[in-house]
């Protein structure tokens, strides 16, 4: 059974008891989260979100120049004036660099990636410290408070960066 | 109280009873999901996905384009062999064009953001038709199932397209 079987059955039990039906477009919260992609973290549960409350932007890492599209639709169009990062111990992006990945891309695929930045890092903190400056000094970004935490994986806890 | 203080209150909350501090890097279940970034939209509670079973992909409208880099370490490094893309009714996407979102910007933070293509669309079916087009005919993705939804906000219910 493939893994969308699975969800369309899982989701015929949530849509059974949904009772959200008239929440409004905009985020309740006026938040825009920005986190990894990582499959251990559920920014949902681990945040305490509730469906409405804020948009949650995820890719590998958390990166947020990676996500500079959706936050600038986020902040103009829909009216979020704060945002959170998340990024995480463990993660995927300390283990490989570009080089290694564009290796395994000509490799398997015989494409040409150098194209991309994958934007890996090898330190978690200094990972978040460079994301918070770059939405600071984006001035195509609000000028919001912006909070940064690394999850611990191991603990479920966030720490504040 | 800002948001980041509210979410630290309900993570101490969710850390005090953790219970998943072993689970694997690589997603169990081998899917990544591509989403939108909407605060209705709760991927993990409207897809029955747990704690360490997906990759959770997300951005304004679910675009697939803007999540390649994503796609590409999913694949490659992280061995997800499954991709579910799902976007949803009443989508802000549906709402603006590069246009409006560009002048907005200009007008707004005095800046020329003629370089972003933002990415919005004007019909929801064809958006997700689209985005399984391009993973198809993207040469740096693997020949994996891809399975295309529209959740609908008003109901919680997934309906293939």
């Amino acid at each position: 059974m493939s893994v969308a079987q699975e969800v369309e059955a899982a989701n015929a039990k949530y849509a059974a008891s949904f009772t959200k039906g008239d929440l409004a477009l905009p985020p309740q919260r006026k938040v825009a989260i920005v986190a990894c992609m990582d499959a251990r973290l559920d920014p949902a549960r681990a945040l305490g979100l509730e469906e409405g409350d804020a948009h949650v932007i995820r890719n590998a890492g958390g990166r947020v120049s990676d996500a500079l599209r959706s936050i600038i639709i986020s902040q103009q169009l829909l009216g979020t004036r704060e945002i959170i990062i998340v990024h995480h111990t463990d993660c995927g992006m300390l283990t490989f660099t570009d080089e290694v990945i564009r290796g395994k891309v000509r490799a398997d695929l015989g494409q040409n990636v150098d194209h991309i930045a994958f934007l890996p890092f090898d330190d978690l903190k200094q990972s978040v410290l460079d994301d918070l400056r770059f939405l600071k000094e984006s001035p195509f970004v609000l000028d919001v408070p912006v909070t940064g935490y690394l999850y611990e994986v191991e603990t479920g806890k966030i720490v504040k960066v």
